[in-house]
């Protein structure tokens, strides 16, 4: 049984086989690829975005989708995740959808179940799908010439579990990352990285903006997330008339991460993702559904 | 794109051909008109019952529904509603129907999306389909007869947005409204109005009431609602043996509204309302979704 | 118009057939048995397991599912039971599934809906469908030769509408039940009950043990919980290597209920409970819909 943990579940030549699923499913046509199939989504952390993006995916191909509520499950009385799990697990769903604030959570539970899992964000570890997305919005754009392409990715790098996909799916596709950041989130990496986001941006192909996550910080970084705004959001000086594309996993906290000027300007990709991530969340469910 | 923000965006023979349609499909057989298509359902006000007619309503013509959890929506982490409603719209759904405790979101919102948005209600300014069941109704019980009927309204008018939406449609439709209300619940209108109930109800072969809207309201009201139901409670010996038939967009306040004993005579309309409300949605759908 | 409020309402006979339809349900193919059937959940107590189950094995036969949210309902609005489910019944539903906090809520409801209503948990009254698995996994273990088997029933016996439901149905198929407990959860009936646990074991050839609701007692009995699992715990030196079958409602309270080393033991079939649980549920939904 193959599950979907992180980017690091599938080789190169999947993720393409993906991404050419995801075109065909642009077109947005219903399809019954999925049905019969049943499907649940489990969300231990707070989302709609990502939820109706894959409840959506997983209706437009045909399955039925039984959404656990968690704030009035089981949990709340005291059931331990293993078992939370184990039982959604005998009611033989085709698939589970997951997304938790531990990370690793996922991890843990898919040794436990009989049908594929997909992750849909574990603490500050994997948000696979996200990742997906988001390369193949790239793809789409330079029309699959995407190797040698230079990315800037800005902001809570160290907290952001999209980062962590993104770093290793565009990595190994051949990108160039930079990740600008005050040091506070800047994570120990590898990678190039600079605190001079002008600089990091005027040889950028990318950019990547990410959520400043303020529910996982001390309160102290609200208090400078107006200094950290000044230094860091997407505005229109920075990109002025630059030939670049603007990308964000949502929701964007306007005016801290991204200007309401650069919200509404053609480069900005933002709601293109959205669309996107229909698509390969379609694609993802056909292949670790009907492929495993 | 046509939108249904208020009843004003219908012409009368739309609204007779909403009727037509509805009382087909009264039969509740299931169909499949909606077929493939998929809803999207996003209510930021507490409802169950105009959720689940809706809902209902959409999946008894084969359509999908998506159910958005606003109370755990990106809302909550301070994205702004045109941003909500730009991401689901990325999703492409085929119709948007919405609830919002502000005038006017809707039609804000129906700027920025690509389906027709539904208007569920919205802060004191309209609640179409509300309006459009109600005559529905009338409609039904009189055979066609409507014109020159009396309708008393009573209530609090002021905030209802059942009111308004119902003023305008009977006003075009013929029916001669009498509004019964105390001041502070008395809006500003050429319309005939008194404040004695009896003789509002004499000449009446409609009696409307309206929810008492406690929660829109300073606590003030709250104390004086007894006194209220005093005075405009619908009760046996106000009705005793008219001719007469009573409407009331639920849910009903016993004894403030309406009387325990008057929820129980076979003048009241009430059940019949929320029935006609699935087929009248039903209709809605339709229409907007398939004629756009 | 039939309703299935306890396990009363059904004969022996009803009881085999259902398992029959259940049998024949496990192979968990997707269905069109209820094509075009519209089932409401709702649940006025916190639930994820058996909301699920139930809607699990109605759209398994092709239904569609309409989830009430009651925290956000009417209810909260302070509108009437009646009133929330003549409300709900207008729209025409095909079969409404209730669970409620107050004993008999069900039954006076199924006195005002035309369609059939399928209790899902009432108070400390009944939980029929929970019974029905329960057998139908006895059942199944032992081949159909469950007449003369010991039954041992351990726990909150005499809060718990499951022991209420199991004792009714498990007597007429002519299982003999003894009850353990401590005196305060133990209830007055003419069956075998003893304090003594390792005696009661002894013999059966079935132990239930049942969920300790530790929601629906005092503050006092909290505190004595470790006491409780001292006396009443299913551990390994319990049933050491007994030729045992050990059931449980769910969701367990490890170390409590059931000892971590026993949720792993073979003999154990909560999880075998849940799968058939769906099953149950889909023949149950079967004969109350299409046959009524």
């Amino acid at each position: 049984m193959r599950h979907l943990i992180s980017t690091k579940n599938l080789s190169n030549q999947e993720v393409l086989d993906i991404f050419k699923d995801a075109k065909d499913f642009l077109d947005k046509k219903p399809r019954t690829l999925l049905e019969g199939k049943s499907i649940t989504t489990i969300f231990f952390e707070n989302s709609t975005r990502t939820l109706s993006s894959f409840e959506s995916a997983a209706r437009r191909l045909g399955a039925r989708v039984l959404r656990l509520d968690v704030a009035r499950s089981s949990s709340s009385k005291g059931e331990t995740l293993y078992d939370t799990a184990a039982n959604l697990d005998a009611m033989s769903p085709n698939a589970i959808i997951i997304r938790h604030s531990h990370s690793g959570a996922p991890q843990i539970l898919s040794h436990h179940i009989h049908c594929p899992l997909i992750n849909a964000g574990d603490g500050k570890h994997a948000h696979p799908t996200q990742a997906l997305l988001d390369l193949f919005t790239i793809y789409e754009h330079f029309k699959g010439e995407i190797k040698g392409k230079k990315i800037t990715i800005i902001g809570d790098i160290k907290s952001s579990r999209v980062a962590n996909s993104n770093i290793d799916l565009l990595t190994r596709f051949g990108l160039e990352i930079t990740l600008v950041a005050p040091p506070h989130f800047m994570p120990n990496s590898n990678l190039n990285y600079t605190y001079d986001i002008k600089k990091a941006i005027e040889k950028a192909d990318i950019i990547m903006s990410l959520r400043t996550q303020v529910e996982r910080h001390e309160k102290i970084v609200y208090a400078s997330l107006k200094d950290y705004a000044n230094d860091f959001c997407i505005n229109s000086s920075l990109i002025n008339d630059k030939k670049v594309i603007l990308l964000h996993p949502g929701p964007v906290n306007r005016n801290i991460d991204i200007s309401d000027e650069v919200m509404n300007d053609p480069r900005n990709l933002v709601l293109k993702q959205v669309e996107h991530g229909v698509a390969i969340r379609m694609a993802v469910l056909k292949k670790f559904i009907l492929e495993n």
